[in-house]
């Protein structure tokens, strides 16, 4: 029988000092925060304007107005405030913390008498509460607003927003289940939230209710066709409820085989189906997520850990469609990996999940963000081509450079609360052991075994060399250090205090077992070799057919015309070419080490087609990690220069894909041809 | 200062016997024609109603009732029409004569007062006609009645339809050119058309009134945009005047340096254009002309003389992009594009020309049509993915098997007047001179030289043996047999009764060119070899990185998984490999000659990505023409067992692209990866 095995670390017991990471979240502690805030807040000219704490403010009836703004455009400020919320924990900030306070005081102001809090519905059609959940999203923007409960209430300890999402939660409760109205949301979070909101508050109530949404989904008859006979056929988006699938209802998820749909819909729904599974021993509901995991990550994700084929329906298409160029692999479906493969590690420590989850914290989560903090992807494609991608049919979607804000913002707030709660992903313990999954320096402190203290020291991922540095609380005490032996790695030594152990003894699913009656700094030392992988994909993906990828430690690598000239898909990179590690660039694109390879390009006659193979001149390859391709052009001055209005001084940029121009972009690719 | 140089041969003067060319025109004359004569009545049950002949009865005031179909319903007919002709003019049948000279009877009787004639303006919105140019097609279907009806003229020697379009040209003219309304077509076909009209009235005023078509587009203010402003914004598609290069409209014709928008449009322009050149001896619209088809053939053809590389629009989009798996490529944009070249090579006789004409007829244009001429492609991609192609998004216009028939059925009866008009395309003729431009099987007979009589027998293309047998009427007259030699052909030798000879001397424009006293039965034999060729792409076509396709003569090869099994993309062909011509096969596909090659498949391991590179297999592959792709899965029997409606006693097919099922659908490549 499954159950819930170890708990993720709190990212209050965790002090990061990671020389990847570190930077990364000092990015969303220092602009991404700052600068959603004002977008909140329409305080940045030019950039579509968010209109979400004004809408809350006319909720409350500070003030006058109309609703403005997506259906769902709560859910930005609950996001905002699940990653101050993760901010603070990591380092206080009292200004910041009284301007949260504020806000939340605003949204208490907001809450209906009974409960019910969401302000496109309070503001503008009262009347129509409840009545269109496939397209309104009022259980989704619920379901955020109790993460940032939950995660203020842990990170600061101020339970206001607790109380305000649980009348709220209390409300839809007693709306909603068994012997009461009949519901299931159309896009999924409500379900992982409840969850959440019953691991601190152990209100068994949420729990069900968690379940009666995970289980009413895909049960017949379709519950979105007779809500469409209910409302009288009234659309907010205009959806259709012929696609089921689109929802993941096509079938009860216990029953469910392939993952469908809406990619970031499905790994909501997932990781909540997870956390039931955890909380409630229910190996059913396990075997189901497993046998989805499975189907995801074995055949419909990308290299780079990213998930949804096209942009019809940000979705998911068959196994194997995974096409380069005209993906979607949104971020916050990455996101939502994530948040799936934390919580199946809490049943199962594997690094069958971690490994993935790794795989998207280096690569198609980060590749997100700008290395500035500055500008988003929504779509991270594995390849892009100037004049064709943003531009053409089918490509539109696919843009070669970051834009600065999307009218649907929810990408770079979900980077944010995934960063700034890193630690929680980082680590796990139960009782008599510590799990290490993400290799993420800083110092930790566990309850195992009454108390432990461990410091990681490394330079990963630019090199495979970890130090835990471990120290209990009572000498002498026996416990488990579980350290992923991560699956790039194919060799390795483990020494203990400076002696060579034997690892293969103490595998476990992927983790080295080191138990032992563990004193005051004793040390363990992981050293992994970190060469240069060539990766090649299943035969059965037709887009990166005959091609080769490189890899180093977790870091996908990429090629882009900046380093490789034009037309990157005249290079080959023969079978026998070894990939060279170069030292590590602390200038270039933030800190890299970049890596070469020897290799040819394809020199053709000026004819279109000819029966002249092309000549072949050797070349040196260079790739960059995959989360930094597109932040050597197009730049700010680049942008600048085309008039556009750029305050770095106040974050404001007047940028989006709209305006979008690929002027300076150059090519990129993952996937290069073999010769 | 160019010239029109030489005249196609009429096809009353051609009599053709040709292997491979003979069963596609009886195709066009027993299943094609008849079966759309049926849908013209609407007689087909199940299938997509014409309605095209009811609209010319209700317009007639034969018949009480509405308008229904297409604004350019009225083509159909035509187009009909001018393939009846030129069956005709190949083999007498005087009960369909009898019927087209019933319906020209009727196309009279809907003629207006004033000789207008278009049945949807003439219906439905008399109030309308001549205000929206852009949209309705009035220009276009005129064009397509003068073009039936010269071809009726020329092959019949009957004038009826002829004076009902002239009557329809004048009213036109009347109407519109300088000092005049201003207006120019949003399809063109009406400067083709008047110019095919004037060549056989010798009307000055049709000349010129295609001049000013030709030589209006593009011109400031944009008409379409002041157009919009007179008729009140009265759509019918809904199209936006924003993108005025859809439809040729950005720059004066003889400014324009690349081939842009709707690539039917563009051909058909480029046809006008061309012939108005040849007609006024216009250096300058010469050169734009072939300044278009350089960008054409050069950055933006298929191998197989397909065009237009997006279904947005569908049309050409930027150098060097051509998708295999999202091309648009219609059946009629190549039929255009062999309308373009005969153009060109009356002025400029040369290979560059004619050899892309060929490619056309053997390859782009014929695909279009099933083996038992029953059903028909309208894009015709270069790879299918059973599972992706006519499903997903982006890939829903590239069919795996070829539908029935289009409620927008421009291909097949373009397809059927171009097979039936073959022999204008194969010969053509000057005072001194008589070009073979194609080497297509029968008897012709010329006015060169006071009169001379070709036989041509081969087997080609299965084969690269040529016998003319040349009987000039005055024993002894000098002239010239221009005998192309392709651009395909690396080795051949010319014999003139027996004898060797140099025919290096004698090329000009890629034409060997045999000037002597011809007696009677003087014999040229060309033999050129003909083994598999290896085509390359240019490198900037990033669809075609890392591939080859292969070639035999004319025709390109494809590669199905009928042959070839599953996952042709992991087949890889090395560079070594020599492709194998096998014997001829009679009963497989019609009769064709496979190609046989040796190959490697590459096996990978179940895993989505490894770092173990996949197994090599050797195998030997298999490729047909690429024209009889699609003919053996999905086949008549498949459809039936779907329990779709098929009467081939009536050639009633309930089957359209809605319908299409791609059960029974392989896989198809044209460019395979190397090794």
């Amino acid at each position: 029988m499954i159950c819930k095995e170890n708990t993720p670390l709190s990212v209050k017991n965790v002090d990061i000092h990671d020389g990847f990471f570190t930077p990364i979240q000092d990015l969303v502690r220092h602009v991404v925060i700052p600068y959603q805030e004002k977008i909140l807040h329409d305080e940045i000219p030019g950039v579509e304007k968010s209109h979400a704490i004004e809408n809350f403010e006319i909720a409350a009836g500070d003030k006058q107005g109309e609703f403005y703004g997506m259906v769902f455009q709560d859910s930005d400020l609950a996001k905002w405030l699940e990653a101050v919320a993760y901010s603070l924990a990591v380092e206080p900030d009292a200004e910041l913390e009284a301007r949260a306070d504020a806000l939340i005081d605003l949204v208490g102001r907001a809450q209906q008498e009974d409960g019910y809090l969401n302000t496109y519905f309070t503001v503008k059609e009262p009347e129509r509460r409840w009545t269109n959940l496939m397209e309104c999203h009022e259980l989704y923007c619920a379901g955020h607003m109790i993460e940032a409960a939950v995660a203020y209430y842990e990170c600061t300890g101020k339970d206001k927003l607790l109380k305000i999402t649980c009348r709220m939660a209390d409300h839809i409760d007693n709306r909603f289940g068994p012997g009461k109205v009949r519901g299931i949301p159309g896009h999924e979070e409500i379900e992982l939230a409840l969850l959440r909101l019953y691991s601190v508050t152990k209100e068994e109530r949420y729990l069900k209710l968690a379940k009666y949404f995970i289980d009413e989904r895909g049960q017949q008859p379709d519950y979105f066709v007779e809500e469409e006979k209910q409302n009288g056929g009234w659309k907010y988006f205009g959806m259709s409820t012929k696609k089921p699938e689109y929802m993941q209802n096509q079938a009860p998820v216990r029953e469910q085989t392939t993952v469908e749909g809406h990619s970031v819909r499905a790994v909501y729904l997932l990781t909540g189906m997870a956390d039931l599974a955890a909380r409630t021993n229910d190996q059913e509901l396990f075997d189901a997520c497993d046998r989805l995991w499975d189907n995801m990550v074995e055949k419909r994700m990308y290299l780079t850990a990213g998930i949804g084929s096209t942009r019809d329906g940000e979705a998911f298409t068959i196994d194997y469609d995974l096409p380069n160029d005209t993906i979607y692999a949104e971020t916050c479906a990455s996101v939502g990996l994530c948040f799936f493969a934390n919580q199946m590690l809490q049943m199962k420590p594997s690094a069958k999940y971690a490994d993935i989850m790794e795989r998207a914290f280096y690569n198609g989560t980060i590749s997100g963000m700008q290395l500035d903090g500055k500008r988003f992807f929504y779509v991270n494609p594995l390849e892009v081509n100037p004049g064709v991608s943003g531009k053409l049919f089918g490509y539109e979607h696919v843009l070669p450079k970051r834009p600065g804000w999307y009218a649907c913002a929810c990408c770079p707030p979900n980077l944010a609360r995934m960063v700034g709660s890193l630690a929680s992903y980082a680590w796990a313990e139960n009782e008599t052991t510590i799990y290490s999954h993400l290799f993420v320096g800083g110092t930790a402190k566990f309850q195992t075994a009454g108390g432990v203290t461990v410091q990681l020291t490394s330079n990963y991922p630019w090199d495979g060399n970890l130090t835990y540095k471990v120290t209990p609380a009572t000498e002498g005490s026996t416990f488990t250090l579980a350290v992923r032996i991560p699956g790039w790695c194919k060799q390795y030594t483990l020494r203990v205090n400076g002696v060579e152990v034997d690892a293969s003894s103490m595998m476990k699913d992927g983790y080295a077992h080191i138990t032992r009656a563990w004193k005051a700094e004793d040390t363990v030392y992981l050293s992994m070799e970190m060469p240069v992988e060539k990766v090649y994909a299943n035969t059965a993906v037709r887009a990166d057919a005959g091609c080769v990828a490189l890899m180093r430690g977790p870091l996908v690598y990429a090629f882009e015309s900046a380093d490789n000239g034009e037309q990157l898909q005249a290079l080959r990179i023969p079978r026998e070419s070894v990939g060279r590690v170069l030292p590590f660039e602390k200038d270039l694109l933030n800190g890299i080490v970049p890596i070469e390879i020897d290799g040819i390009r394809l020199v053709s006659s000026g004819e279109l087609y000819s029966t002249e193979p092309p000549k072949e001149e050797k070349v040196v390859l260079r790739a960059i990690p995959y989360y930094t391709w597109g932040n050597r052009s197009g730049s700010i001055a680049a942008i600048e220069s085309k008039g556009l209005e750029i305050d770095e001084g106040t974050l404001s940029m007047a940028f989006n894909a709209d305006d979008l121009d690929d002027e300076g972009a150059g090519q990129m690719r993952v996937w290069m041809l073999e010769k």
